[in-house]
């Protein structure tokens, strides 16, 4: 079971990685030992210029496989299992993502995540693209626990 | 005309700014002064929780508002009119985006760009998301003139 499907169903309509969100892109975010992984074939549409996958996709992968390791941290940290209540859901406070290499468009990528920390609400995330084994992008995310208030003020 | 219209058909196939792209965002870029400024309404499926625009969507719009207002001043700078030869195309090094506040999905966003630095093949601008006039994102994007060797190796 990914992070995301154990999303509550109010927090489970991201473009990004909701289960609900027929139009998305559905990114799944499972442990491996003690970093993450996602795989993610893009679309034939998702290009930059043809052959090459576009820049903006790539920012969303590692943004919400970011924000879904920091839920998945959240709960190990807690000693709880994903799913189990309150829920822990992550939003973005800032993204950053190097392009290391033209990611070719075609095979699936696979985006590895590690924690580099987690204090209080806020957890740090180190996602790396890879395409055929060749690391073509590294972001770094500051995910925060979502505010009781998001979005209200 | 918007920056975009003037990229050749070989790099008119972008999924942010690709005007070939039939499924793609279209994002446009156009002067506004010393600025640049595109606006772009969001799909309804593109949310992060429900009423709130998704954060990869945004980095998207700062991306390739930032990589057109790179090619925009790099043909300023040459003093010459976009859609002579050669093509400036640049592709995105790296970016940086801040989320400040949710941004609520259903208005039309305003890109605004500036460029702080253009140093031969090399231009980074700040990009700022505006939702009804409050700035919800901020961008930094380095972007580089596209190698012509691109993808190659």
């Amino acid at each position: 079971m990914a992070i995301q499907d154990s999303y509550p169903e109010n927090l489970a309509h991201c473009y990004g990685c909701g289960r609900l969100n027929p139009h998305g892109h559905h990114i799944r975010t499972d442990w491996d030992g003690e970093e993450t992984v996602s795989v993610f074939t893009p679309q034939p549409w998702h290009i930059a210029i043809p052959g090459f996958v576009y820049g903006g996709l790539i920012a969303s992968l590692v943004d919400c496989h970011s924000t879904g390791t920091a839920a998945a941290a959240a709960y190990r940290a807690a000693g709880r299992e994903p799913g189990t209540e309150p829920p822990f859901r992550f939003v973005t406070a800032s993204l950053h993502v190097d392009y290391l290499k033209p990611t070719p468009l075609g095979p699936p990528l696979t985006i590895r995540g590690r924690v580099t920390q987690i204090t209080g609400r806020k957890v740090v995330i180190e996602s790396t693209v890879y395409a055929e084994g060749v690391a073509t992008a590294r972001g770094q995310v500051v995910a925060v626990q979502m505010p009781d208030d998001f979005g209200k003020s």
